[in-house]
Parts: C-alpha cells; sequence; structure tokens
C-alpha cells in the first residue's frame, strides 16, 4: 500500500506545501505567499486552510514542517526563526497537530533539505551523506546509516560554521574565519566589488545596470560564463574554499555522498571545478574516491519533500 | 555471564595483549615486545604463545587487534603499517583465527582507541562521541548512535587532516594547513627551537641536557609549570589551534562527549585552557554546552580495551 506524506517548508517569502509518495516523490503541490506581519497562529490556520484544498490530503497520515532557525525538534518548538521575526517560542507541533489530528514532525530547514537530498538525489540509496546547502549562509545536514543524524543538541551540521582561516573574516556567529564568509552571498558580493576597485569590468557593470550594488551571484555567473577575468577571480577563490570545506568533510566523516544544494549551486561550473582540483590536491585519496559529489537537481524541492519524510528519521 | 574478550594492540614497540569483560574492563594483561625485523607471521604465532599463557584465555571467543596503519578491517587485511615496514598485505584475520579457532577482529589504533575511550572513560556512557588521539601525529575516531562510525572507505575520523589555514604548514598527506602541522609533536618542538632564537629559555635546556635537538614536549610542559616563556608560548599557540579543531568537531558533529587522549594528552593545562577560551569565542553555545570534553585518565590501555571491544562494533 502506497503511504502519503505531507510536507511543509516554511520560507521567508512562501510556504511550499505538498504531499509526496514513499520515495518523497511530489504528488501534488501548493504555495502559499508568508505573511511575515501576521500572527503565528494566523498563518498556521491558513496553512491548514490551504492544505485542506489538496485532494490526496485525506490519505496523509503524517505531517512534516521544515523551518529555518533554532528549532527544537523533540518538543516541537519554532524557538526563533531569522524569516519570521514574530515567532518566538512557538508550539508549532502541538498547534498543527490540534488543527489537522494528525502526528506532525518539526526540524530546520537544513536538515530538512538533507532528508530531501537523500530521497530526490540519490533516491534513498546513500549510507552517509552531507547536504552542503549553499546560499545566503553555508548549511548543512548530516545522513548517518540512512538517517537524519542530530548530534546532542539539535545543532549537527553547522558546516557553515567550519573555520577554514584561523584568523580569518569575522563572522556573525562569533567565530573568525567560519567557510561563510568566504562563499556566502555577502562575501561573493563584496569580493566582487572590491576586485573592481582595482580592475575594470564592463560586462559585470553592463549586467548590474551600472550600479556595483547590484552585483548578484547570478550576474558573476553570467559574467563568468562571457570570460571576466572580476568574475573568474571571484569563483576561482570561493572555489578553493569550497574545496578545503568539502575536503574538511571527506577526511573527517568519509561520507559516501556529498549532495550540494542552494542558490549558488547553480554558479559556474568554474567554482566547482576549482574545488574539485582543491580536493584532488587535498583530501585524502581512498576518502576522495568513496565519496560521489553530487549537485543537486532539485534545489527548489528538497525542503518540502524531506518535510514530508520526517516521520521517517 | 560474563563475557570475556581478548584485545591485543599492536605498537611499534610493544604489543599489549589483556581480556577483558563485557565493559572493557581489564581483567588480565600481558605485554611482548615488538621485533619489527621479524616476519609477520612469526610474530603472530609469538602472539599466539603469549595469549596461550594467560588464565582466562579459555574463556575467551572473540579477539580483537588494533594497529597502526591502511586496515581492511571487513577482510581483516593490514595493507600497510608505518610502525611494522614488514607488514604489507599480511591477512592478519585469516591467520590469527587459524591459529586460535577464534572468531577475530581488527580495525586501525585511531578506531580501537575511540571504542576504548567510550568503554573506560566514559563508561559506555555516551551516544555520539569523538575521540581526538593528540601524539606526533593528531589522529581520530568517531562513536555515533554507540557504535564506531567508519565511513565509506574506513577512514573516517582523520581529524589530524582537517585545515586551520588555508595556505599554511605543508603536511606529509598532501596538503596544507592540517590541524596535525600545528600541534603534532615535531611542529611543538620545532616552534620551540625557533622561538629560542629569539627568546632565551635557560630552563628548556637545562631540562634537554643544552642541546635543542633534545626538546621533547615532555620537556615543554616542565618548563612551562616553570613559567618559562618559550615553552607557555608554544602551549598556547599550539592550544589555540586545538580550540579551533574542537569548535570545528562541535559546529560540524555536535558531539555529546569528546575525549582527549595520546602523550600530548598529558600536557601542560596552559595548552588545554586556552584551547576552551577558544571555544567560548569561537563554537556555537548550544553546541559547545551539551558537550563534555574529557582528557582520557586510560591513554595506554585504551588501544587494547578498545581491540577486544571490536566485536561489538
Amino acid at each position: 500500500m502506497l503511504n502519503y506524506y505531507l510536507g511543509i517548508d516554511m520560507g521567508g517569502t512562501q510556504i511550499k506545501i505538498a504531499v509526496v509518495d514513499d520515495k518523497a516523490k511530489i504528488l501534488e503541490e501548493t504555495v502559499l505567499d508568508t505573511d511575515a506581519s501576521a500572527k503565528p497562529i494566523t498563518i498556521i490556520k491558513n496553512i491548514v486552510e490551504k492544505v485542506n484544498t489538496l485532494k490526496y490530503y485525506t490519505k496523509v497520515k503524517f505531517i512534516g514542517v521544515g523551518i529555518a532557525g533554532d528549532i527544537d525538534s523533540v518538543k516541537g518548538i519554532v524557538r526563533f526563526s531569522p524569516n519570521l521575526p514574530k515567532w518566538k517560542n512557538v508550539y508549532l507541533k502541538k498547534e498543527l497537530e490540534k488543527l489537522t489530528k494528525r502526528k506532525v514532525f518539526i526540524d530546520n530547514d537544513a536538515n530538512t533539505s538533507a532528508i530531501g537530498a537523500f530521497w530526490l538525489d540519490l533516491k534513498g540509496k546513500a549510507t552517509n551523506m552531507v547536504c552542503v546547502a549553499l546560499g545566503t549562509g553555508v548549511g548543512g545536514g548530516i545522513i548517518i546509516n540512512k538517517k537524519l543524524y542530530r548530534g546532542a543538541s539539535g545543532t549537527a551540521g553547522e558546516i557553515g560554521h567550519i573555520t577554514v582561516e584561523s584568523n580569518g573574516n569575522k563572522c556573525n556567529c562569533g567565530n573568525n574565519g567560519c567557510i561563510e564568509t568566504y562563499i556566502g552571498v555577502k562575501h561573493l558580493v563584496n569580493s566582487a566589488q572590491e576586485l573592481m576597485k582595482k580592475h575594470k569590468s564592463d560586462i559585470i557593470l553592463k549586467l548590474a545596470d551600472n550600479d556595483k550594488n547590484k552585483i548578484t551571484p547570478k550576474i558573476l555567473s553570467q559574467a563568468c560564463a562571457k570570460n571576466d577575468f572580476v568574475a573568474k577571480q571571484v569563483w576561482k577563490q570561493a572555489g578553493e574554499k569550497l574545496g578545503i570545506l568539502l575536503t574538511t568533510i571527506l577526511n573527517f566523516i568519509n561520507p559516501d555522498h556529498i549532495v550540494i544544494c542552494g542558490g549558488i549551486s547553480k554558479a559556474d561550473k568554474l567554482f566547482f571545478e576549482t574545488a574539485y582540483k582543491e580536493i584532488n590536491k587535498r583530501a585524502f585519496k581512498t576518502a576522495a574516491k568513496s565519496c560521489k559529489i553530487v549537485i543537486s537537481k532539485y534545489t527548489n524541492k528538497l525542503g518540502v519533500a524531506g518535510s514530508a519524510m520526517l516521520v521517517k528519521n
């Protein structure tokens, strides 16, 4: 018998909702705009209303929710969410269970993305996997023995805060030299802006409407494809740092798969080619050889599909 | 009914042998000098002879062996061991099983030490643990869900080769900036020798018989206890780097316990105090708070006790 699972991915601008099957294949999906100014209970009620319109919903027994921030997955509490400033100590699990009469699981979006990558990109055929989410920040999730690994306090997988330079860039977390400060969106853009003080780049300027403040990673990828010097430098430097992060993951955890997802996973191939070169130079040969590195094909679906599968984790 | 397990820890100078109980408590132990020039089969036969003299041996059903190097724990082959240059592709498991009529398990010494630390230092009361072995090199072993975690190719836990400086010291592994090149024995000694070019240290020189080449980490700890400037600098610098390594472990794996063992775990307290200060500055608060960091009290017993427990892993 086929089982049906409902996933809810609470983003800062959109709430994605989907019903998936046993293998996280999306059978039905919908979205809801996020009204960050609304009361949490109002948003929860809106979600339930939307969910009730899904034709597969009557067959769903379990619901999973992924949300950015500090999440107590055991008690089902959203302690704090950066995208939803009004959400402080919200008993999301309890409220949703009351309204849906179904069992609800919640977790942070890095973990749900890892579960999503395990099912959608790897079809559940990995044993030990690390998911590397490259976006504004750098997040991560760990699958060990086919299950999500949460660690002692549910914060396992904070790979964005692995130090790659002892006395490097100051990070918001309080540390210095976190990988996030070298390959996060802000740094990529800053890095281009700095380089452009010395090196002219008509290509980037044109793509950014002649406004350096409008530079985005997407523009840097487009410029890189056009052989722009600055853009190439930015992706090369970032690729080196990504390679160091991946080497640490390989040498430490020796996973059989690494899945790279998030907005920056769509960057120019120079970024990844540089990273792979660094791995060849730096990582243990056996660890590198036994790991398949995959760029996710489902970045925008990982959260909602992985949330739906939380019940299995 | 009490079970009895035999552990064999194959070191470069000594082979430790012990019978332990269900909780890795050592009931009986003995040692054998390692004759690295002898043929592997001769050493194996000598071990079996020695084992036969143990009074609890008749009750033993399972044997475990820990050995440094590249070990195929699935097939039971010692591919290569740095301490025993004659050991190349030795079918240790097969040979020992033939001679002892018992089931034999083998693994590398970093993994057996981790199992030993889990039982002896933590009494089996940890869930997710990382063992950090500080000595000539920096090794590690990972326990996840109370079991040894080996990864995709059995090389998980190579924490000595986590990069802490992108363009740092050249490491034997081929990488640059591995933590091992900052807190391994060689670097500690080099570091003192370098500092002594600028700063006189009568205390260190006296302890080293006026010969800079005789400086050891032990001498640096003794000098540190006597408030020697150079020794204090060495341990402070190394402590900072150790703190960065521990921060990466905390942020990435979020373990409930870290056990630090190996010769350098007996270093002056300034080394550890500095590391803990770095953790306070750098690590995620929840990850740091939920992890107990323990200096092993059983460094010399971990390998033999952990080897004996391999059957449970």
